[in-house]
């Protein structure tokens, strides 16, 4: 452990079992071929919980019994989770199969069920099959505690594990945050398919943990998208368990914004992350805008640009073609004047003045052909600074989503 | 020409220059490599006009030419169209070069450049080459009229032509309405990259053709989307000559409905042979929504559904996958109750009361290997109705935009 200073964020090796007092486990119950499927972390003592979800019409049944769980006084000692089956529009039975996945884990490990949320992931319309989920249950409890493991089981078409750690200072006590998420398809706005889950040691008061997380996801999971599209278990939950022993830390603690920006740059990467992972990907691209008329306008703008067929085709294949950035500035709901509009690329000004400007193809190539290429907007409607994330389109998204289910 | 009965309206084969007084033209001048670029339609009358443009905060040169001339009394003789190069982000010049186009075939044809509309397609932020564009004013004089030549000299993309007739009764006297279009990538809300034509020898009100075209583009051209992008240089354009001699027609006339109706079909077919069209595309794809709480909530979710890079990559995959078609329901703006959403393909009920239902895999494959798949959403949240149209997302549109400009 470092010896950290006052307003110091380090970013250490480590995950959501790196926090004091959290676990986390994962294990292959046959819900996939062979790959991990269930996964579960818990912490030893009631942790302050938050949680983000999914903004669709067609809410899956284990975030119905996670929202249950939080009603319920906001403290959680356990979130257990599957992938492979999203147990998404399947009626009565999938809500009853969803709250049994909860009194088998807490029963197990001798706690009420209202501390225990619960989280799925994978196809939509199928049902659980219970007893391999049971005997999973089952097996966890003699497995030894892997965070890798964990991290493997929540992932569907993901191509790699996602996670962060952070450590900072809170009144000379040293505070972690841990973060593991999952997502590749389905990435847009308010959740898409994706799972986060942060940890923290750090004593939280829920309130103010609830309203930072949703100002958090706001400009970090919601800021990035793969294909537009929205799924039904989107999840963002943070569990603090107060392990570390600082003062409880509440929006008026003067160190409040310290804990806040860890969380932040904790669920940025986090987003990055999944971008990064997006279904067929090979770059991730990130959007900066600056000088918009507010930080609303310039976050609609820069996912505007991530979000456009064109603009991740054109980077898929290296191509400096800028009028697919204005094309996607052109049609956002944002307060835009044509002539103020700046475009750059690899420190190159490709737009300004509402003209073309003269700039090197090859530069601009060499630029397209690195793994993270961030496109950079200028603009003079005022103070307003936003970012966002995507990835370039590829043969393997079709590939991948054309017989997803086969 | 048939004999109509009042409230007929027939589909013939026929194009823009099937209406009384117009005739179309095309011709090569050197901006593509071979395929003809430059096209103009003519009017003997000065025809009442209308336009609808994109809603791009980056409009083209052209859209701003020709909204200057429908300033002027909403009359047109004329419409010059090229395609290669959009002339949109081309600063000052290229707004000089768009009135430039419109003199050169203004003082050609003998007329004041007020009567004269000009449209653009094609590369964002290049110049056009004038004397190229001069020569091809010049060339068009001597070409005989061809409206399939005008239909390839406004394509992009595109691999087909676009073009409808119809023919209706008004106060005994035979109305002629024909159509072209072009479109194929850039194709979302608001007009995209699209160009429509529309010809018609009736006479009408501006003002009332005006209101028309503007509702009609909403439930036609409005309701496509190909990859969520909108052009700066979108524009639907309709000349009403009056050579029909027929008595003028205005919101107050009897026979108004038929023709809006006559002009709505016009529009859709033009609209939906665009998404047909859509880059690398190898279906239509309509979503029909019935149901919904009113008309807009269900064109909203008509083009979610169609806009779903998700349902879009199942479709190309034959993959009767109603988790993806959820996916955008569920993500859509509109009141939607889950448990009252039923979907159905190819007559068979996917999905009910919240819940798969069981259906024939091979049958909806089957139904899917067709080139034209129609998806139906019933609901129970009022008398709603509306449709869109889209097409698959394949491996050819990545092949065709990741080197677009090469």
């Amino acid at each position: 452990m470092i010896q950290l200073s006052e307003d110091q964020i380090v970013k250490v090796t480590g995950d959501v079992s790196s926090p004091k007092g959290f676990q986390a486990k994962g294990v292959h119950c046959g819900l996939r071929y062979s790959k991990k499927d269930l996964g579960v972390i818990i912490s030893e003592t009631p942790a302050a919980s938050a949680a983000v979800y999914t903004q669709s019409h067609f809410q899956a049944a284990p975030i119905k019994v996670t929202q249950d769980s939080l009603k319920h006084g906001s403290a959680l000692k356990a979130v257990i989770v599957n992938s492979a089956i999203a147990n998404a529009c399947t009626g009565e039975q999938g809500l009853k199969d969803a709250y049994t996945m909860r009194e088998s884990l807490a029963s197990q490990l001798g706690i009420e069920p209202e501390l225990v949320a619960v989280s799925s992931t994978g196809v939509i319309g199928e049902h659980l099959d219970m007893e391999k989920i049971q005997a999973g249950i089952e097996l966890l409890k003699q497995t030894p505690a892997g965070s890798g493991d964990f991290e493997e089981a929540i992932l569907t078409t993901d191509t790699v594990i996602k996670q962060t750690c952070y450590e900072l200072a809170i009144g000379g006590k040293t505070v972690t945050i841990g973060g593991a998420a999952k997502g590749s398809g389905m990435i847009h706005p308010n959740m898409a398919t994706m799972l986060g889950f942060v940890t923290t040691d750090a004593a939280i008061e829920e309130k103010a943990l609830q309203k930072a997380l949703r100002e958090i996801t706001d400009v970090s999971f919601n800021q990035i998208t793969v294909d537009g599209e929205t799924s039904t278990n989107d999840m963002v939950l943070v569990m603090a368990n107060g392990c570390a022993e600082n003062e409880c830390l509440s929006e008026d603690h003067p160190e409040w914004p310290v804990f806040k920006k860890a969380l932040l740059l904790t669920c940025e990467d986090l987003a990055k992350e999944i971008a990064r992972d997006g279904e067929g990907a090979t770059k991730l691209i990130e959007a900066q805008v600056q000088g918009a008329k507010n930080n609303l306008d310039a976050n609609v703008i820069a996912k505007k640009i991530v979000g456009s067929s064109l603009v991740k085709t054109a980077v898929y294949g290296t191509d400096a073609n800028w009028g697919r950035i204005i094309g996607a500035i052109g049609h956002s709901a944002a307060q835009v004047t044509a002539e103020e509009v700046e475009v750059y690329l690899g420190g190159q000004c490709l737009f300004k003045h509402n003209e073309p400007q003269p700039f090197s193809e090859s530069l601009a190539k060499e630029y397209l052909e690195g793994d993270e290429i961030t496109i950079v907007i200028k603009m003079d409607e005022g103070d307003g600074n936003g970012r966002a994330w995507g990835c370039d389109l590829t043969y393997d998204y079709i590939k991948i989503n054309a017989s997803y289910r086969t």
